[in-house]
């Protein structure tokens, strides 16, 4: 087991040996930390070895200058200038929350990007200004349009938190997939199959292999059928591919540059890394602060009186399942798997720094 | 069949009768003539009988005063003042549109109003002006989150419009359940089944019968269940109903008015009719007009190309369906059921007004 703050800190040290600036390399440990406090590990400590191997293959650029290209009162886009997602998403949702403090909301666009971590994370950002929070952003391609085979889409999520008075905020971050890519991952490397409806083989046909997708396979857009409203998945994946990529000018669908050292870049390119799609509303746009604050409580307590089906568990409130996580791994301390820990301790080896193999 | 112009006049002229304004009278004919055309009937003429009705139970001011009744330069909420839902809904984009023109995107949270039909129009109207337009609204509660037999939530729909070059707009436009409540209603009047995935009973238990939803039971959220990701599907449902009711001041969840008259208005009401959320981004926001519009072509022909499985249709474009049905309802003429004719036939003798029951 870890303590966030011990982990948090070596990743702090080990972005600072690769050359980042201190305050990059603060928000990157940050947000990675934060997605295993919040029990989201497939976006935590796992990724560094990719970030790191991202950027001894010189795909990412560790001293960008992230810049506003254009700008209306409300909306910006920006150039994440190659930057680690966390570095160029931070920025742009602090731009985004700026705008809205004047326009009453804010919107930004952002290109030239890679991999961000939990989409979640940015949306809380906006709660701490009593505003809503949007992020979104577009993926790898691994996902087949309805009666397609081809992989044109990436899990895309979508993230919105809202504030509420006396509860704790409505927050939803989700693939607009049945299932994500880091949950396939474990269920392959645990050696097991996942239910019908999840992943399609290379011709289209139904599978339950979880590592279908490494053989030309493909996830499916949410609802995974026609008749269970699949089509509906499609647009909802499409809409957040034409935001993050085709507004901002990032690469869209096949175009996305994999996120992961050990493939390549297209050949064709459609615009500059990868996309995301950041905005914040201010509450009071809509409603006085307290008001608005009253009106979700009584929408959160409608919602905790659903009655559950027989058997089934308590119905929840988006957010809930992450910040039961956050207390646990608070009182308990974060588990790293063997293999994250194996590969960490490997890094830190090369780059001169410690890390405890038995936890910290 | 029957004409676009017919029935568009006819229910103008229907709508003058109850005592609407003519301008309001034009945009509820436009609405529901424009469903038809698309090949969603199901909000097309097939709903004037419960309109009449609902004006009949006095449930809608056909004489509003639609206002703002709070905004920034990127916001508005509007008080629909109990109109018809189109009438409320058109003016509200309206006021998006206006705002997008000066600060870069407009959204406005709509409360008071009722039905407004087919979210995608609402959305096209932003294409006119060379801007993304967004549509939500929620609805009568039917829909169960995952885990409960409680219903909760409308079907919620979403509708997103996206203009392109030289190729017709992306225009998405889909209720966030796996199945639209008008489809369910079609299937049991057809005495068929559905398949299972799409509603449960009134325990929550798997069901097939359409009809399950008049003796308690609930349409599912998209995705079904909890592992092909209905947690997503409820997580969207309900950011639809948060956007459109809390934001505006509307009744949110369980407390919607229902849409239809032989349905009474829940005791508790925690805010004023049902909801919409409207927003318009102009595209030049984010890039010239040509380059936007060049990426949206480029996006469109990419998706095009998508390679379909052996045995199923081609892959399509967000709006493609809806596209064919409006060549295809220009060239043949639109076709109403024996009941809608019906129905009509029998207002038009009520109000003094002839209806063709053999077509026009």
């Amino acid at each position: 087991m870890y303590s966030a703050d011990y982990l948090r800190n070596f990743t702090y040290q080990l972005f600072r040996k690769l050359g980042c600036p201190a305050s990059d390399a603060t928000t990157i440990a940050e947000i990675l930390v934060a997605a295993e406090k919040r029990g989201i590990s497939s976006h935590g400590m796992i990724r560094i070895k990719n970030y790191y191997l991202m950027h001894e293959k010189g795909r990412i650029n560790i001293r960008p200058e992230i810049k506003k290209e254009r700008e209306t009162p409300s909306t910006a886009v920006v150039n994440g200038d190659g930057a680690y997602g966390m570095v160029a998403g931070k920025r742009s949702m602090q731009i985004a929350i700026e705008k809205a403090q004047t326009a009453g909301t804010g919107w930004v666009a952002t290109k030239n990007s890679n991999h961000f971590g939990i989409a979640g994370y940015y949306t809380m950002m906006a709660l701490e200004e009593d505003m809503i929070g949007i992020a979104m952003t577009n993926a790898n391609p691994l996902v087949a349009p309805t009666f397609s085979k081809s992989r044109l889409l990436g899990t895309n999520p979508i993230a919105v938190a809202v504030p509420a008075g006396k509860y704790p905020p409505y927050v939803a971050d989700f693939a607009t997939t049945p299932i994500a890519r880091g949950k396939l991952t474990i269920k392959g490397k645990q050696g097991k199959s996942v239910e019908k409806g999840l992943v399609q083989d290379a011709e289209g046909h139904a599978s339950t292999n979880p590592d279908i997708i490494k053989e030309g396979g493909a996830i499916l857009p949410l609802g995974t059928d026609r008749e269970h409203g699949s089509h509906k998945g499609y647009c909802l994946n499409s809409i957040v591919d034409i935001f993050t990529a085709v507004f901002s000018g990032a690469n869209f669908g096949p175009f996305v540059p994999p996120q992961v050292p050990f493939l390549s870049i297209p050949d064709e390119q459609v615009g500059e890394g990868l996309g995301h799609f950041f905005g914040a509303m201010r509450i009071d746009a809509f409603q006085d602060k307290e008001e608005f604050k009253n009106r979700m409580d009584k929408w959160i307590e409608t919602f905790r009186k659903a009655e559950n089906i027989e058997g089934q568990p308590e119905v929840m409130i988006p957010g809930d399942p992450e910040r039961e996580m956050e207390k646990k791994t608070g009182r308990e301390g974060i588990e790293l798997l063997d293999s994250v820990k194996k590969d960490l301790s490997e890094l830190a080896n090369n780059l001169g720094l410690d890390f405890e193999i038995n936890g910290a």
